[in-house]
């Protein structure tokens, strides 16, 4: 039990620790682990010899530290429960503690490339029902392998950045037309940060995801849906997305989740060998989506068909190498009912079923102001709950 | 005229001037520009105050001095020419010169994002006749903007980078299955490199090319076309080309190219306004494909039909932000005649019309061991030619 005060029994207790960038005081951002609702500064730590690192925790970002391996991650979250339970360090590190509402909290690692999947099922049946009804709902390849495609790494954002409503080419009778998007939407994903690179031309086996993967992210894939649906053939989505994605500023290591794995959804047809992971697994993780404070849905991460394993061994199964910083996302996260959608495009059938949002009564995709926020808990040990942070941005209008 | 030996006459003369990072004596990276067949020492002539660039010259890769901008690339740029030409400096710039037969190249800038257009409507329309015959080539989007997506910036790597043939996923009339690519092939392409950062929400417009661009690269964007047609719907290529893509040693700065704007394709229909580029140019370097020693193609790339400008503009006007080391790619050149096409997919028309190459009669997609090289050239001022170095890669076998 941690003696820092109010963090024993909250989801944010010596069990989860997740870590983040911070700026306190005007002073360069520094790495820091969440404790209740304190931050403890690691640089500080590391400076004043109460954690040993290597000075990886003495950056501006994580990638140092991810970069050094499951056995020294391991060893610094063992020593910084050693902190924060023992009392025999108190005096030294109590004045590491700094107030969560007094930081700004900025973004945590600097991102490789970023990698988007599109693994939820129902997320694509949905898509697919909307867009081409009468078909059926699933391309030939989704069951065969992980769909993904990569985004733009520079325009990660950090949570509570606002995002400018984007401009761009959409289609009508007419012709296409340029001007503010008229579909923006949001995508709940959950994003999985690389630690260990790997070389090129190696690729990394099903079963070594805890060897690469340092910890989750929550992510809003912001999109463009009118941008998007001229844009995408045949290569991809491009500039429907590429304007913003923001990212929780903490990232939840994977030893704060052990107790979330659960049995992931059979697989049928079964998947070619690199893709078999044993035991077939995946993260037992709780989105909520607020939209201007109404709870329009919860979207549950186990139901997703591709784990995050398999999505890695796909990533790199041509032999990509991976680098420190590498984000991969699972996709929206879509359960089977309508209340638990990662997208408003799914929330309100392509826009022909709109939703009351606060005292809105019809509301369909996002209107300038509109916040929106994606939160998410899991299972922690002996019954206690882990909680993910969140991921908010808000609406700005279209630059003139 | 130059003093320096053999480059007075040389496609790498005192007008080209390309930049690079090169290794030699077992020493760190340093920044270097090419004239004739020797390297000259930036790193040293900064550290000499030969030149002054505020310590931007003194790092291992291009991105710090990218980012000066316009203004501090011309002057960089006229002090290398006076240090070159004029005879006061030379017995210091002398032992600053080192035979190119000596040094190793590296990549010569980190990478931001790497984007890939698609913008020659002669290889647009090849790929869509070889696919969907019978169809329009086209599809509706094409004429309206400058098709694009991203791919793996960790995986650009330099010329003379062995390429690993990559595994994967392909179909089979019995349902999908892995293995290493059986259509490996090549896409000729033309690189341009941001210097200047922009602001995420900021647009540039079409007019403000050589503001932000700081110069260009060759481009081999291998490409595993039994992969990509398995993988890329709905949400565009990724393992088939994220195994590798390679790029010039020798970044041409925009300065080197002012004698190639040329006149671009007329479009039909009218472009939007944000798209309108006047002059509506292209530039005009003669690419050549070698493939084994033998010249296949000469892809002519001042036939493409959408611009670089206008692919810096469509690719920011969503608010996406451009940061320094940003890649962005033409997308495979293509001329009308098959002598003229990019790819050996269009070569050998999807495989069905083989090729002589070398001894061998009749050859498709690449073998294990076969090398592929680019070069290209421009026109330079006063009837000079221009040349850009040559990207070059060799297929090493499957990895079991």
């Amino acid at each position: 039990m941690t003696w820092v005060e109010g963090a024993a029994g909250s989801p944010y207790g010596v069990h989860n620790l997740p870590y983040g960038v911070f700026r306190h005081d005007g002073r360069a951002p520094r790495i820091g682990v969440r404790i209740g609702d304190f931050v403890l500064d690691l640089d500080g730590a590391e400076a004043a010899d109460l954690i040993l690192a290597g000075g990886a925790l003495r950056r501006p970002v994580l990638n140092d530290f991810m970069a050094l391996g499951p056995a020294q991650w391991g060893a610094v979250r063992a020593r910084i429960v050693e902190l924060l339970v023992g009392e025999e360090h108190r005096a030294e590190v109590q004045p590491l503690l700094v107030p969560l509402a007094e930081v700004e909290l900025v973004l945590p690692f600097e991102v490789g490339d970023y990698v988007d999947f599109y693994s939820s099922e129902h997320h694509a049946a949905n898509v697919g029902q909307i867009f081409r009804p009468g078909q059926p709902p699933l391309l030939p390849n989704w069951k065969h392998l992980p769909i993904g495609y990569h985004g733009r790494a520079g325009t990660v954002v950090v949570s509570g950045t606002s995002v400018v409503r984007p401009c761009g080419q959409r289609s009508t009778p007419d012709g296409p037309v340029f001007g503010p998007s008229q579909r923006l939407d949001i995508e709940a994903e959950v994003g999985f940060v690389v630690g260990v690179p790997s070389a090129l031309g190696d690729r990394v086996p099903v079963g070594d995801f805890a060897k690469y993967v340092f910890g989750v992210v929550l992510v809003n894939d912001w999109s463009a849906r009118d941008i998007q649906a001229w844009e995408y053939q045949p290569l991809g989505p491009f500039l429907g997305k590429s304007f913003a994605t923001s990212v929780s500023p903490w990232v939840t290591p994977l030893a704060a989740l052990a107790d979330a794995w659960v049995a992931a959804p059979d697989q049928d047809p079964v998947v070619l060998d690199y893709l078999r992971d044993v035991p077939h697994v995946g993260l037992d993780l709780r989105l909520a989506v607020e939209w201007n404070g109404t709870r329009v849905s919860e979207p549950p991460f186990a139901t997703m068909y591709w784990t995050p394993a398999q999505q890695l061994s796909h990533l790199t199964v041509n032999g990509a190498s991976l680098r420190t910083g590498d984000l991969f996302a699972s996709g929206t996260v879509s359960g089977p009912d309508r209340g638990q959608v990662g997208s408003f495009l799914e929330l309100t059938w392509g826009g022909t079923e709109p939703v009351a949002v606060g005292d809105d009564p019809a509301r369909s995709f996002l209107a300038d102001g509109d916040t929106v926020t994606i939160t998410a808990t899991a299972p922690g040990p002996d019954g206690t709950t882990v909680a993910l942070g969140e991921v908010t941005g808000t609406i700005q209008p279209a630059r003139p």
